[in-house]
Formats: structure tokens, sequence, C-alpha cells
């Protein structure tokens, strides 16, 4: 029996150029369609940081200098790196499973995904993007634009943006009934490009950047799948991470998952929002497990060999629980 | 009774700014939405000319005067135009079905179409792409990459491609499913990016303008709908077009358009295309209709007072003449 698997690939795994891009796809796709020949459903969200920071750079330069084109706004720049990005993986995707006879069809879907303009994330922007800037670019920037820089890595100012929640995916429906067709989907790219919904429901592009991993876990639960599985440069998940005590984590319960993120193992910025990606997924239904592990060990990962594998509440144990909590709430 | 539409829109009525865009996708969504409220099924295919060229150039400038980002191939400046035009004509449309209470989902594909790399187009390139050079920039550009160019209307050079017919539209088993769940479907933007099919089967994307009404004709006919649409400039198509006997055609024939063709009343490369691609989609099929119009008049035009209408054979029409020429053969 197949799994509905939703799986986020790092934006970094794609790579820095069209060149590359297009050979790192080609072992992306290898380890996605091992998964679909093992019989699952696979659901693809990736991410586009070096990609849309590449594409955002490049618009900025040439509007700023001279190059006679117009300011891209950034969730155009999103947009951009979601038909970028989908139309190098589809192709990959495809390719490979001609090349094994499988008989599926993939696309790519432009993804909104809404965001709330009251998130506290946008009082404090920690999201950089674009070029590297002198002081005095970015206060003249700033003047002009209204963008926010910050100093990042003592290298110059970059621009910051918000990286708010992902409430609701617009495309959700057009996703659902494509995985319902059995095509291969790519979606969510980038986290999905950030709108808000204003009071007639009508949508407006903002600069955020939603983090790909709660968008991808979003979907996930949405689509109610069985197994999230986060890819990363990584094998496992570790506790004391480079201390002599490192302990890489196999088999975990979100209870323990809880305890090790309020003893603070995990990395914010890095591990830390995977992990609670992860939690986010499990925590919501039953029957649900979440990895994180390699794009290499990816096949070995969903047989439960590898990675770092979080369980949720079996069936049986959900209900108890409830039950539980229920009585306790009486 | 509702229509299966194909509707082809001009890249050049979508603005070269995302500001101006964002505008002008209103005008199109709510001509689009129109149709849709009459009971029609629409699927939309879009040009890319302003906007590939604008991303082309940035991405150029960028690479080359020292903006720290990658050359960009043009297939992939061809799939980042699909996402920004597409965000955008989803955005609008999914607004405008919403404040008409209209419950439909709207969807982007990021779509491939297969070219013949012996296509004779290849032999001599036509489509201008890009920024203007100097002679010098020119000749220094071509001898590094191998880019062919050419002089531009006086005011400089700029590389050409070829624009090879579309021979096949890789994704078009998704579009048809797409649409049979009555989703309003955004595909083959800019003409679809220009692929050409491996002996393994395998796809690689090369740089080439495939004329977008060809496509979205070649859409139309793989999804065998009744109707075909090219939304341009003008109302009406003309005959001795600026002449003192300059006469607006309404309802044609395929025959009387060939001869038209014939006595060289269309401009290549403007209406000539257009009135070709509507030939090809009426003459292969049954019931089938083709007009070109303006977005203004979109509406109008399908209830039959606007717009030049080119009518193919009846059913029954076609089958007798079927008949006809098998006996003609006999």
């Amino acid at each position: 029996m197949g799994k509905k698997i939703v799986i986020a690939l790092g934006g970094n795994a794609l790579g820095n150029s069209a060149e590359e891009q297009l050979r790192l796809v080609k072992n992306t796709a290898n380890a996605i369609v091992d998964l679909i020949e093992d019989g699952n459903t696979v659901i693809i969200g990736h991410g586009n940081g070096p990609q849309v920071g590449m594409i955002n750079k490049a618009m900025e330069f040439s509007a700023v200098n001279g190059g006679d084109t117009p300011n891209m706004p950034f969730p155009e720049c999103g947009a951009m790196s979601q038909g970028y990005i989908g139309y190098h993986l589809q192709q990959a995707l495809r390719e490979e499973l001609k090349a094994r006879n499988i008989d599926r069809e993939v696309a790519s879907v432009i993804t909104q995904v809404v965001v709330d303009p009251e998130d506290k994330a946008f009082l404090e922007p920690t999201k950089p993007i674009g070029a590297f800037l002198s002081e005095e670019e970015a206060k003249k920037m700033a003047a002009e634009t209204g963008y926010l820089y910050k100093q990042d890595s003592g290298r110059g100012y970059r621009r910051v943006v918000a990286s708010p929640a992902p409430l609701k995916i617009v495309e959700i429906n057009v996703i659902a009934n494509m995985v319902e067709e059995d095509m291969v989907v790519i979606s969510a790219g980038g986290g999905g490009i950030p709108v808000i919904e204003k009071e007639d429901g009508s949508l407006e592009g903002i600069a955020a950047v939603i983090d790909k991993d709660k968008t991808c876990a979003k979907l996930a639960d949405d689509l109610d799948a069985d197994l999230f599985i986060i890819l990363t440069a990584v094998d496992y998940v570790y506790i004391n991470y480079n201390k002599p005590d490192e302990q890489k984590l196999e088999k975990v319960s979100l209870e323990t998952m809880k305890k090790y993120i309020k003893e603070g193992h995990f990395a914010k910025g890095s591990m830390l929002p995977k992990v609670e990606a992860c939690l986010q997924f499990v925590e919501n239904g039953k029957n649900r497990e979440a990895i994180i592990t390699s794009l290499e060990k990816a096949g070995e990962a969903t047989t439960g060999s590898v990675g770092t594998r979080i369980e949720g509440e079996s069936d049986m144990v959900h209900r108890m629980m409830n039950a539980f909590r229920l009585s306790q709430n009486a």
C-alpha cells in the first residue's frame, strides 16, 4: 500500500545558475521517482531562496543601473522563481518517469499563499533578500522606496522582509484535484507567493518570505498526507549538535521533540523551523509521520532505516488521547 | 448551451511593468469572466513578448555589467514570464469570479511545447529579443556566446531567434484534465517554453519564440474547442488595409480567407500568423469557429455581433465534403 507523501525540497539544493539547477534536478528527480516507483503518491514543494534572490538582484540591478527595465516587486520575483524552478523540476521528473516506463503526468502550479498582515513577523522583518549595499546606498534606497535595510553579517546592508506564517494555500483545491487524478504536482514554490486577503476577498501580493517548510507542512496537512518529508543537507537531526555529547535522532515522539525544542537544541532560522513544521503536521492528524533527512537518503528514509522520524499518535491512541483530554476538561 | 472557448491573449495587452500589468489584467479578467458567466468553458493562453523581453534584458544586463548574477538562457526566461503573467492573471480572474459569486478554481500551468530542431525556421531566425546593442557590442557577444545578432529597424543590433511551429503541448493531458474538472486554466504562456524532444524522449529547452497564436490554435484543436478567439488591438481584420477600398471582414468562410491570404492582404509577422492560426484550428475539425477581435469586444464577438469570424464546415457539410473528397480520390 502506497503512502501519500509531501516532500519539501531545499532551495539550496537547486543550485545557483540555470546550468547547475538543470544538473541538480536530475538527482532530485531520481530520488522522487524512487518513491513513486514504490507505489507512493508524491506531492512536491520546494524552496527558492537562492533563485528568487538571484532574480530579485538582477531585476533590481538592471532597474537601478540603467538597464532600461522596470522595478520588479518581490512577490512577482517569487512568481518568476516558481516558473523557473517548476520548469526544470517537471522536465527532469518527466524524463525519469519515462525512463522507468511509469505513465504519470507532471505539472507545476503557480501557488499563492495567504498571510496575515497583522502577523507579528511584520513588526520585525528578519529575512535578507537582494544584493549587498553600502550604508550610503542602503540609506538612499530606503528613502526612495520605503524598504527596510539591515546590516548583514558585516558584509554590507541588505533589504529585509518579514517571514509570516502561511494561513491558506489559495490553489489548494486545484492541487488536491490534480493529486487525486494521479498527477505528480509541483507547488508551493518558495513557500508560495505571499498575498494578503482584503475585505472583499481579493488578494494582493506583499513583500515577504514564507518559510517553505511551514507551507509544505500546511500542504501536507490540507491534503491529509501520511508522510511529510523535509529534504535538507543532513541525514539526521541532532541534539547537542557539535558538542561532545552530540546525538543523532532516529525515532522521536512528538512529546520528546517538544522537550528538545524547549531545551534549545535546534538553531533558529535553520533546524528549528523544520522541526516545528514537522510537529505542526504530525500533531494535526492521526497516523502521521514526518521525516527530516537528506535527498540522497529519501528512499531509505521512507522505509524507516535512515533519517529523523517524528511519529504522531496512531489512530487508536489519537482517539484515546482525545477521550482523555475531553474527560480532563469535563 | 455553453461553448468550449480557447482565448489567445496578446502579450502587448499585458503592459510593460508589474504595476501596469496588474492594472491591465483587471480588464482582461472582466472580459473573460463575462464569457464564463454566460456559461462557457474558457481556457486562456497568452503572449509574453514584452515580458520575456524585459526579463531577458534585465538578466542579461545584470550578468554582463557586474550585477553578480548568472547568465539566464532564453527558455528559462520564458518559464519565468509564465510564472509572472500567470500569477497576475489568476489573481485577477479569481477576484472577478468571486465578485460575481461564481465558484470556479483558477490555475496557471507551466507549459512546455515541443518544436522540431529541423524546423526550417531555425535556418533563418527572425524574432528579435533582448536589448539593443552597438555593432561592436553585438560582435563581441556573438563571438562569446554564439548568438546571432541582426540590425533592428536602424536602432542597433538585437539577438534574433527562430520561430518554429508548435508540434506538441507537453502538458496537454494536465490541461485537458483541469478543463474537465471545470477549472479556469491559464497555460501555453508565450506560446510555451520551446523544447526539443531527444531520441530517448527527454526534453531540452531551446532558444526560440513559438508564435503564441499558433500554440493556442493547437491547444484549441487538442481540446476540441468550439471556438478559438484571438484577442488583439483591433476589432476586425481588414482587406485592402489602409487603402481607399479598405473593407472590414465580418463572417468569412475558410475558402475566402485562403484566397485573401494568397492575395497578400495580411501583414507577415502581424495579422497573417493570426489568420493562419485561425484557419489551422477551423480546418482541423467540424463545427468550429474562430474569431479575431479586441479584448473590449470579446463578449459581443461570441454572440456574433462584432469581430472577424471564420467559419468552418458544419458537421453535415464536413461529412459531405469528406465523402466528396473520398469519391474524388477513388
